[in-house]
């Protein structure tokens, strides 16, 4: 177990907290072990890692578990960090800003409290992975499709409430929450909007209730711990057409990008489309995924890890075929004028087998699937890590250009390669640049942290900043954040001192401290 | 002047203050005689009203003059209650919870600070009604089309902080709200989102920065004002079609929402649909706007008032012409089996001239207009005013028509008229029903308060609330959110503490108090 002399006092103290923390959840809910504990971990930390250290881990199964938990931890000045089932890898997975915090996992706490068919929406607690969910309703042959991460492995609420993505039309996950129950650092419960009023038949039907709605409170910050959160999905459509626009040359970027941004802000293109940016391998062959890239070059291993083209838009329509083949023509002829673009879309039932779907397409249908992780491990090897930089720009084909620029020649400076491109919004761009590193070369990992850090700061200097961030930038995007000599994060330090004025919960997430322990 | 006594110690500190004011927003912006101050009261309130009283009026015209009242008001003790325009008059206009209260209406900061055609926003101050935006799209060739309440005096902001509606694509303006700029109690000034990176290009591109976004908790709330705000519009389409759907019997609502349901959850229908309530009069006869209805019954007025037809959906698309037929299309097959339905459709191009459109389709065509007000003053004469009941409904048939029943016999018991129904969400309905009162009839005005009291107590049964009140009825429907103990309304409480303990913006706003001063 890593000490937690930054937080406690005495090994008594500690072995007292750990008894108190057994006697409530029970001896198989508080994990000390160091292979217990190893899990709850940055992932791709490697060898000799010092910083964002958990000490120990607590996993309730219940609200009033949760409740006693916090209640503990305030009686110890312990730190706890709180994550669901921690995959968000990319950005340190369920590891502590805080040495030594305890991590509160919510892994346990994985019902699936309600499914509405009629109203589009499901219950959940904050174990509930898209796997979990995909399975049931399909167990309860649902006609109800949801919208899904890249990796399966996640849990809904994580995703929602660190402003994760999925790629159809509640894409975006935070915005397609409704209602929530929160546990504050003072062990009560909340519950939001709707769900202020007892046994209300609206919580997870209507986002607002009588004065502010708080929901997006307890999104990216500290100032208490989501026990269940509402999600709505969109019925299954009829039928789906889905795939990728591809353009061939580094400077087709800024066409392709401002082909697309009308149709996104008039909802002719719909969902969030993805767009891949994959540079082509020093000689020119690009690689699929069944290729062996054995020996080959890094950007070799990319272009198969990647969709074909330099640069590949994946989009997709849904709903009745009237409409989804109007859309599809509109697509057709607005990206027509782009030199040698080629559209390839295909077109499935909703409710489709999953069997049926070209990998490519599983995220698209709203299938939860591993295949990325899969291409990964097979072209960079099982001990491939990444970092990465999430950067939000504007929608335009000029920021795309000077967006992708910066980050290539990042990368090509440090002999790397990252898997990158765009989340795309109806007025904004959200950057995804994972930078890959072999987690047992120390160098290689050193080099990409060291490049994200410097793409961070040459985004800053066009008022870009990081939409998410792992803990080692998270104060070097917080300063980002400056108007008015950093007014926005002196407020959330008062919220936070309103809210948990000791800190008890994940003290630093995004950067938010209580006054007195601002660093 | 109405006395502060509930405020102030002693005059000579009245007049202190109010020479303070003037030395900061000059004379012509300190509005004390009781002519100047009469717009600020409800204006509905009658004669000898003693509750809910303002005393005097400040006029500040930038966000500079904002913080000066603020701290004027902080070293005073003076309550400030916020208001725009104040043309939210069925809610009480810019009548103060707590009397005596001294007006802050931001008319004066009234720019519009930009309008970005490529990206779809605006950015406004409070002062900028409807009417004034639209008229400066028209004066710049703009081929952005924006969404219009009911009736186009008031202001944008205003109207999208109290969760209002307008009713095409970006029709839940607190939805289509992105970035903000706000004085807090303390003076200082903070902005949210990407507007806390000082000249972000992304502050009304992206509604997220990094860490918890606060717009939602500055709407409907007291725990800041707000001086900027972001809005965002859709581009103007080819063509929209809009009109009604039309039922004829009490029973028919259950069918007509049913049938609309599914289309409003996969988004064939767009924008936000009212569902007008036209209870048909005794005698049978339905009157239209032209006709002369003196001397007519009240149900008679009123069906001269609303749109025809016992139930009328109004519906609208906007797009390419080939999406809005397969949307008119797959409308018309979903309603073809209720019995005696009219499906009544006009089609316009985007950006049609005014005076080509029907006035029923002003709304929907995105162009501020006072026809719904001189209908009302038509038919119900100059003195009319109204209180409103507006419960947030699931979205059934069966639950519409429990609503109606309700309020119609509650109507009808008191020889009430009311404009009612209902504006839909994807999962929910927004019960509008505007109770008509002879402002000059202090018995009238009284039981249209009692109906409403009495409306709300039984929504409160099925565990149904107003989602926006008059300040007679905020403490009724903050107690109907109770909760855990109140624990929402509680945390409310701990928010407004840390950022407002003395008080001095808008208290009793949505039923938020400081702890010391909750009633």
């Amino acid at each position: 177990m890593t000490s937690t002399a930054d937080l406690m006092g005495s090994a008594p103290m500690l072995d007292q907290a750990i008894a108190r923390m057994v006697e409530v959840l029970g001896e198989d809910s508080v994990l000390t072990q160091e292979q217990q504990v190893r899990e709850f971990h940055d992932p791709y930390e490697g060898e000799g890692a010092t910083e964002f250290q958990p000490s120990f881990v607590v996993q309730p199964s219940t609200v009033e578990e949760v409740q006693a938990v916090v209640r503990i931890a305030a009686e110890f000045g312990i730190r706890l960090w709180t994550s669901s089932m921690g995959r968000n890898f990319g950005y340190g997975g369920s590891a502590p800003v805080v040495n030594g915090s305890v991590v509160l996992n919510l892994r346990q706490m994985n019902r699936i409290l309600e499914i509405n068919e009629e109203a589009g929406y499901v219950l959940v607690e904050p174990g509930v992975r898209f796997f979990d969910l995909y399975n049931e309703l399909r167990a309860r042959g649902s006609k109800l499709m949801m919208s899904v991460p890249d990796l399966g492995w996640g849990n809904i609420i994580g995703n929602a409430l660190e402003h994760g993505y999925g790629y159809t039309v509640n894409g975006d996950n935070a915005a397609a929450a409704c209602g929530m129950e929160v546990v504050l650092a003072s062990g009560e419960v909340v519950r939001t909007g709707q769900g202020a009023i007892t046994d209300s038949p609206l919580w997870q039907r209507h986002k607002r209730g009588f004065g502010p709605s708080l929901d997006s409170l307890f999104m990216q910050s500290n100032f208490g711990i989501v026990t269940k959160m509402g999600l709505w999905l969109m019925p299954e459509p009829e039928i789906f057409t889905t795939g990728s626009v591809i353009c061939h040359r580094d400077e087709d970027i800024a066409g392709l990008i401002d082909a697309l941004r009308p149709l996104m802000l008039d909802g002719t293109v719909q969902g969030h489309p993805l767009i891949v940016s994959s540079p082509e391998p020093p000689d020119g062959r690009r690689f699929s995924p069944m290729d062996d890239t054995t020996g080959q070059s890094k950007k070799a291993k990319l272009s198969a890890t990647l969709p074909p083209g330099r640069w590949d838009a994946r989009v997709s329509f849904y709903g009745p075929s009237a409409l989804v083949n109007a859309r599809e023509e509109m697509l057709r002829a607005a990206v027509s004028h782009l030199p040698g673009v080629t559209v390839e879309l295909r077109t499935y039932p909703g409710g489709v087998d999953p069997e049926q779907v070209h990998p490519l397409d599983l995220v698209p249908a709203g299938i939860p699937n591993m295949f990325l992780l899969d291409l990964m491990h097979k072209h960079f090897g099982e001990s491939v890590g990444h970092i990465d930089f999430s950067p939000v720009i504007p929608f335009s084909g000029e920021a795309a250009a000077r967006h992708d620029a910066m980050v290539q020649q990042i990368l090509d400076e440090a002999d790397l390669a990252a898997g990158s491109g765009w989340i795309a919004n109806s007025r904004s761009l959200v950057g995804v640049c994972m930078v890959f590193f072999d987690v047992n070369d120390a160098d290689e990992a050193r080099a990409a942290r060291e490049a994200v850090r410097k793409m961070s700061a040459r985004a800053a200097e066009w008022g870009w900043a990081e939409y998410r961030a792992h803990p080692l930038l998270i104060e070097d995007v917080t300063s980002q954040f400056d108007f008015n000599n950093h007014a926005l994060h002196r407020l959330y330090s008062r919220l936070k001192d309103a809210l948990d004025p000791a800190g008890i919960l994940s003290p630093g997430n995004h950067g938010i401290w209580p006054s007195a322990l601002r660093p």
